[in-house]
């Protein structure tokens, strides 16, 4: 592939992505038909945050985070960075001098399926990381890569200008187009669920509130008291 | 396997159970013998929790959580769900609903060799998990499995009424049958403990207070000086 | 190999280890022209710790932890115990008992390529350790290794005496030779990094204060407007 | 646990374990409802075997074979030696020696979830072996572990005289007074596919021969063209 | 996502695709710019074969073959079955029936992101498979996924009609429009290697036929002869 | 640390590494008294390659096989490739250009801690290779190593010159000047276990031949008969 750099302004709406950093990972992916999930080893630096915004899509070599600094130009407040690596790789890419520039730039996160570093300052920074690895290993700026095409991060595939959300569950993509569906999808959820946990938790079983009983008979299922 | 649900009120004594919370995973497994720990793979989703109770178990589909809340109905108080799955797994299972659920039935934790999710609100209602993965995807009700038949649960076997055990540094299964004499054993050890932590404290060596000296010199340790 | 225990007193020089704990992990790693980490599944069983010290070696058989009762009587103030196995082994071969001898005779933390339990005490005890696993699995004592034998930990070669660096980026090895260069290095490289961090605050691209932008061109690097 | 080995000449019929010899690991699977598989990183160091035979368990420690010694005795002609270990381990816990003495007593092969070395000449004795991992790493003869009492071998639990199957795709647990049955399930399982292979082979479709199509719809599958 | 089998007649040209099964992944992924690989854990069942074709892709959930069976109908003479699933999963989804009906079907082989298992009798059918797994696991036919739908395949994206080319190196995917040209530089490649590898079969250092001996020393390499 | 390459003469006699050649891995390795041994993850890429060299070392960077181009140089008749990486990596740094231009040079075939590729032609070229993957993906030639300095290459620590010997058992590496007495001792090793082999043939147990029943009672090895 020709190392490229896309420049564009394609972004979801503001509304959208506010209600979806407000579900959270789980919702939203459910809101999308279970779809759209980084794998597991994708894990927050530290606990508690919950965010949402539109990914700048990098494609960089391993052990290289050249692309990076030209991916940071092309940030807009409410992005979120989103490195895919082209192999394996969990080298410190990204460190808090990288994190004080992506903010500067309005940056609010970052998604690396690679290493990150200096985890105390990002941690009291305020500022974000998922990652598969926590690595001090420094990089090389040798190799040209991309931004802004579509990537595979971390099993799941990322175009610029998709709504990624993440917390502590994980990291979702939803499909730019598709975000404002997904959105009233997950409020919808939602607030359906508020009316199952009271239930729920008055000690009322889900066997009965989801009128399970019939179905599991059917399949087959015996109950019996031990011998 | 036929699916089935044993309906069961096997349990440890209670005294036995309340010493195995106290004594905690390390001080019971070796009270055991060095013996009944699940694989280090399983960790807790906050730090801090330590609890003991029955094991309810469950044998799940990958991706297929339909067996989890009929194994709800099968929870008394102070029980433990434990989750495994007949193959690795990292879906997320179990989430706030769920744990609402069993928690109103009187659960004390779960127990998953599979994902689990909601995991900030699972920390804020202080409900406790141990499991291989923390993930939001999400799962089918499709096929049937099993609830109180033996199972494999991270390389540990684990019976219906086995006393749990769970902190910070794993979860370990202690027999039905075995708690009271474990718990016995439990309580001699840290008795134990608490004047050995003394004596090393003050500088003692472990070298001198456990006479091991002699025992290296018999299987051939040699002291030199650097050259 | 002849199970030894070689006696040392050769340690770097105590300023040169106080500048590597004030500089941390990434700094003195970059400093040493990026080498000496250990492999990063190397991970601190609490956040926040910051530690440099001398290295005493441990080179441990799985399952066995009969040498590190041995290595304590080597240690000095200020040292750090650094366990390696002679195969991968996640056994939990360290715990309170051990860690309020090693504190006891001054010794700072525990790098160790295998397992650790107690973790909730000696998080209480402040007591630092980084590990590959967590783990309450019981260890024998039946079978000798060496102290203060050159090992391979976690990927990194560690001779006695050599300065460990360990914080939550991960550990470093730095020689014992070569501590006082690096030192001298780190802290020229933290000096120069603070008006960076300055620029970059204020929005100053990296591209342009690092001036990448000639060298992107010349490696080929395409921008274009998204269609 | 205390160290013990357990005398036992409890076997499954001739016949039965004959069988599921013959139709191997697959369809002694499914014929069990599908159940008792160890997991697939156990695989076998040359391609063709397929046996099937009575268990000798082996509980050892991690880097010991002294108790594989020991298990050999307990070895009656047609056995299949099953070694477990307390935790994970991938040393070379036997080779062409230990093969030459299992041989002799009339064992047909070895389970074990942990190393095996010596490969090379292991396959030119025509001995079959399925494994976590070949490794030359050398063991200790130091501590004991127990012959002969309930195992969990790769994920699968495994009693003395239990039937083992082995082949290309892995290796299942078959309980002693289940064999007979399994069998007879086995080989009306086998009977039947033979009709179905015949039928796919001439361009039947799967969907058409076991009538999915209206399952698929009523699922709510939908086909459409491509735009 | 709403279930769905998309019916599709796009493929590549036969001319590029036969080109492509010539010159193999190696060569075929550095035609594309050293892009399209998927994850090298996918790995033949057996040595040997090197084929390209057609993907028909299929969406399928862990531990669930059903989709399996509704693909098989939409695969044409020379297409190549690409299996990706919801999560990870190692599952034997695929077998000797399977096998018998995609080849009545004209489908040269298969790609598989989960388990296979009769991979003895698959060998002998020469039928070539790459898995990320061998495993015996039974699977069950109760939720529905997706046929013909873009995909993530071990890492890489898979359209329906992409060219896959799979060899003892692993996978490639090159995308159908880019087929042509693609094999065209594959061509071209091959036969510039054919006089380099004259070269250096005389003895020719690729360090003077690749002139590196500039742009070595310019980056900073030094000879020095041994102390 | 400054990339270098260090010319040097230094080998191991040509008798030793004859014997270490012919005894192979497993007996080479217990012959230095069970060190050694690279990790169990080095794989050959064919089964039956049984080989011992001298070591030329290169430390490379991921994804970048530009140091090997350097290496070929250093490479004399019998030497072998040993290549670490800077951190884990599984690109196919290695194909079958670099092993025509190895193979001229005299070098006996590779080890590499990352990924090679075109094992079809290496496996037909006969040119044997122990990796940790297989993978096709391309690497680039952009940054600095080192040649014939000390690596850590899959957990062991090569100096160059230092024997290697390598067969289906794994890589253990003989440091230089031990060779000769390892050498000596692997051949009295082999002498010692054609007896050994023959007594346990004849059915004798190895718990009489080595003489383990009082061993094994004094540790408290208890037998019984079944229930």
């Amino acid at each position: 592939m020709t190392p490229i750099v896309i420049r564009t302004d394609k972004r979801a709406a503001a509304s959208a992505i506010a209600t979806l950093a407000e579900v959270g990972v789980s919702t939203s992916h459910e809101a999308m038909g279970r779809s759209g999930l980084m794998k597991p080893y994708m894990r927050p630096i530290y606990a508690g945050a919950q965010i949402a915004g539109s990914a700048v899509t990098v494609l960089a070599q391993p052990g290289d985070n050249w692309m990076i600094h030209v991916a940071i130009e092309q940030v807009k407040p409410g992005d979120i960075l989103v490195v895919a690596c082209t192999t394996d790789n969990t080298d410190g890419m990204f460190g808090d001098l990288l994190a004080t520039s992506l903010k500067a730039r309005g940056g609010l996160g970052l998604i690396i399926d690679a290493g990150v570093r200096d985890v105390r300052i990002l941690t009291q920074m305020g500022f974000p990381v998922w990652s598969r690895a926590i690595s001090a290993k420094g990089t090389v700026k040798a190799t040209l890569g991309s931004v802004n095409v579509p990537v595979v991060c971390a099993g799941a595939l990322v175009h610029p200008g998709d709504v990624i959300v993440a917390d502590d569950d994980g990291v979702v993509v939803v499909p730019r187009l598709e975000a404002a569906t997904v959105a009233a999808a997950a409020l919808k959820r939602e607030a359906n669920e508020e009316e199952k946990r009271r239930r729920l938790a008055s000690g009322e079983l889900g066997l009965d509130m989801y009128a399970m009983r019939e179905g599991l008979a059917k399949a087959g299922l015996v109950y019996r008291e031990e011998d």
